[in-house]
């Protein structure tokens, strides 16, 4: 079974927590997001045993082992969020499915969802989504400023997902994605920001989550030495309207602060 | 606080079921999506106390009463899917904002991120998704056909939305939806469907899920007087990859049944 945990410590379903106590075997990974050692450790005393950590290359290496696993006996696999949005999970599906291995689903809280709800911005509005990746001295990929043009030529809103690295457990912090933003515009000879107001979003989906629209030019004023504020979503409004406008204007207030 | 309580019964996470044992007075709402009276009965016994049912009209209307009540006392709001995807949800946190009442948020499982999940398309191909709604004998509004025309020119992929009726519980039927998609592009023109295969998808979320990908015509054929088979959400791939033509083949299966 692949199993969600949602977006912050405390967010497996109650359906969810019953269903990996009868498994024989409880696996977790963290290569898309993170998951605090407390919410395991909870996990760990709910169900009364292991829960051990698989990381991404064991996953998509030895998922032909997983699913032998699952013949003979109840395997689950944690995942941070809602499971199935990661590729890797259907290329397991895949090699139960072929297995004649069923796999069942508990779905969670799921940073899309969440938000897009958070925002006030109309769901019907959003365009597809991007990421901004990590940046090496010799690739710095910024096609990701192209998904964001169309969608803003488009009128569209456009959620803004940051790299995050498993292995250090970095992602990418403000001042970096609005300066990348700013480079990519510019390179391409796009007119996006300016003035445009823009949501920086820390933590979505837990007790800490904060919300602040402003230009680009503003945040990186106010944030651009401010210490780490937690995971990161940005999302880049289109065309808003009037009640957008008055749905979102309560992020206009952190600004000031 | 606004609690989701998912896609199906559980769904509800450990967290928000905490947080609700100590609510003064909780409410739930089903104007978006069902919930089921056996989910509501077990949330009782959870917490010890009634849970009410609040329509959408008083909602809106009263909203100011439920925020007046909030000030000196814990409400709680239960409602299907994950919060704040619905407008009048924003319009109860812009209430309470403004009479100082904090609002915390309990996300859960949403249509929105379980659907492209458990689809096997990329996430990064959807583009803005849209409603089927109902029709009546002199208003049959089809612009939702514009959303999947423009996702599709692009190469993207629209989940289609069907409209839900909370005082009747009524929902569009697969048939009912593949009779307006196949009028509306008539209608305007477009060559949409034709030999595209699209996802039928069918209780999302539930153990009781089931995904058909074929054509409109075949889909038809195959479910045109089957009973209903629970709440429909509808997938129009634009642009398959090899790699999502992979992922998504085994749902070609069902209609060989």
């Amino acid at each position: 079974m692949l199993v969600g945990l949602g977006l912050d410590y405390g967010d497996i379903s109650l359906r969810a927590l019953k269903s990996i106590k009868n498994a024989d075997f409880i696996y977790f990974e963290k290569y898309t997001s993170t998951i605090s050692d407390k919410y395991i450790q909870f996990l760990k005393d709910e169900v009364g045993h292991d829960i051990v950590q698989i990381n991404r290359s064991d996953l998509e290496e030895k998922s032909s082992a997983l699913v032998k696993k699952a013949v003979n006996s109840i395997v689950a696999l944690l995942v941070p969020g809602d499971p199935l949005v990661a590729t890797t999970h259907h290329i397991l599906i895949e090699s139960a499915y072929k297995a004649g291995v069923a796999v069942e689903v508990y779905h969670s809280s799921s940073i899309l969802s969440a938000a897009i709800g958070e925002s006030g911005l109309d769901i019907y509005k959003f365009g597809p989504t991007t990421t901004i990746p990590f940046w090496k001295d010799n690739y710095k990929p910024i096609s990701f400023i192209d998904t964001i043009n169309k969608n803003v030529v488009n009128g569209n809103h456009t959620m803004v997902l940051m790299d995050y690295d498993q292995s250090t457990g970095a992602t990418v912090q403000l001042s970096e994605a609005i300066e990348r933003l700013l480079f990519s515009e510019k390179e391409r000879g796009y007119k996006i920001f300016n003035e445009r107001r823009i949501m920086a979003m820390f933590d979505i989906g837990k007790p800490t989550c904060s919300i602040t629209m402003a230009s680009t030019a503003e945040l990186l004023d106010v944030y651009a030495k401010a210490v780490k504020r937690g995971m990161l979503t940005i999302i880049v409004p289109g065309k808003m309207s009037f009640a957008e406008e008055e749905l979102s204007s309560r992020f206009l207030q952190d600004v000031r602060k």
